[in-house]
């Protein structure tokens, strides 16, 4: 997989993802992160690529010029047109379920924007996908593109050490993760569950089963509305909500 | 505004933060960002800091011990408590109105985990918010940190340059920013619309609120349930239903 990063600040996104994992995954030849600094594309003597907004107002707006020059650079490059994501709190908002449909791309275009954004044009003109990490408002696309290609990364086969660690995390299956414990045994008067030191296997499953479901169902009801439940499920469910939440093997 | 940042990866931090307009915050000392490697507590002679998952599994647990005293050291230096914020797809989804109750503080302390998570006890311990930036995984807390401090510090007086660059954004009273342009007037065969070039300032008032809510009905209409609209708006909104989406304006 090839991310292209269209950004003003390229060492930022550099620095910041050849570390751990994605580094080891960049390393090993799994995946490439290249940034394209749209500054190179300006189309004025003193290198700008922002001005005042028609109609006023604070701040700088992006011209349409260097970000389009730059998107098709990147696609000439490649030899074809790929999907190119804007990273705006105007987007759609990025899940896991986004993250593994992307994760079957070969190359994926990500646009930063900065100031107040990019002239509405470019991304008529250029972008296939508007996309927001979540309902909130950043100085700039990077740390969201960043954040979109970890997560895209991580799901590429033989970045991470062994498949299993996608399986068992939260949002996959739109359940939270159940807790994790491990040396010593007992930390500032705090034990660790018996359950797990028990080797019983089946039992340790179906702890950790009902603590992730019991964990969505306190902090995010709004996930399990998504899934189907066993009919174990839920009758566990019911006894949580009667008050009843004992898990049954600790 | 301090921010203290317990990683097992400062650099990242460091380098991701030091750019644009965080980075000119830091310059005129409206906010500082300190890292702490959680690996400086280690308990073992390796340096380590993790050990494997009581009751199997995959992966490996960050323990306990070395995440409480990095925390607890961050405390002693600032001499008193604050707010820990520990990063995990379990907590509570990050929000625009979290980010300005949280620019509030005065010290920050973010806990970044890596591997499997870290154990729960430490959690029980140290934290106090478990916050998520998204219903997605990554490979570590140190993209979501740089992301909450991110739109945290640019909430912070003087880190913008003008007041004004925070009113009329993205999320700020529930709304999507409206459309952006700047030079040329024909971009690709594509002009400006005719509003913001007539100098009539009531007029693209009045187009740009359309627009951010024509933009929020289409896109985010999860969104517009959450605020109260005028009677104004209720009539547009009407309209856009009704598929006589024309802005009178433009």
């Amino acid at each position: 997989m090839k991310f292209h990063v269209l950004t003003l600040f390229p060492d930022m996104v550099e620095n910041g993802l050849h570390t751990s994992i994605i580094g080891r995954g960049i390393e090993k030849g799994l995946l490439s992160v290249e940034t394209v600094n749209i500054r190179d594309f300006s189309e004025n003597k003193h290198n700008r690529v922002d001005d005042y907004p028609y109609g006023g107002g604070a701040g700088m707006v992006m011209q349409a010029g260097p970000v389009c020059k730059a998107c098709r650079h990147v696609e000439e490059k490649i030899g074809k047109k790929a999907r190119v994501l804007y990273m705006t709190p105007q987007g759609r908002v990025f899940s896991q379920a986004m993250a593994e449909e992307l994760a079957k791309e070969e190359d994926l275009i990500f646009l930063c924007g900065h100031y107040e954004g990019i002239d509405e044009r470019a991304l008529e003109q250029v972008v296939t996908d508007e996309v927001s990490i979540g309902d909130y408002v950043l100085t700039g696309g990077e740390l969201p593109a960043m954040v979109m290609i970890d997560s895209i990364a991580r799901l590429l086969p033989g970045v991470l050490h062994n498949a299993d660690s996608t399986g068992s995390e939260s949002h996959q299956n739109d359940r939270l993760e159940y807790p994790q414990y491990t040396r010593p045994e007992l930390f500032e008067g705090k034990a660790v569950p018996p359950v797990l030191l028990s080797g019983h296997h089946a039992n340790i499953e179906k702890w950790r089963a009902q603590q992730s479901l019991k964990r969505t169902w306190e902090r995010r009801p709004d996930l399990l509305s998504k899934t189907e439940l066993t009919e174990e499920e839920r009758l566990f469910v019911e006894k949580l909500e009667k008050g009843l939440a004992k898990e049954e093997t600790s």
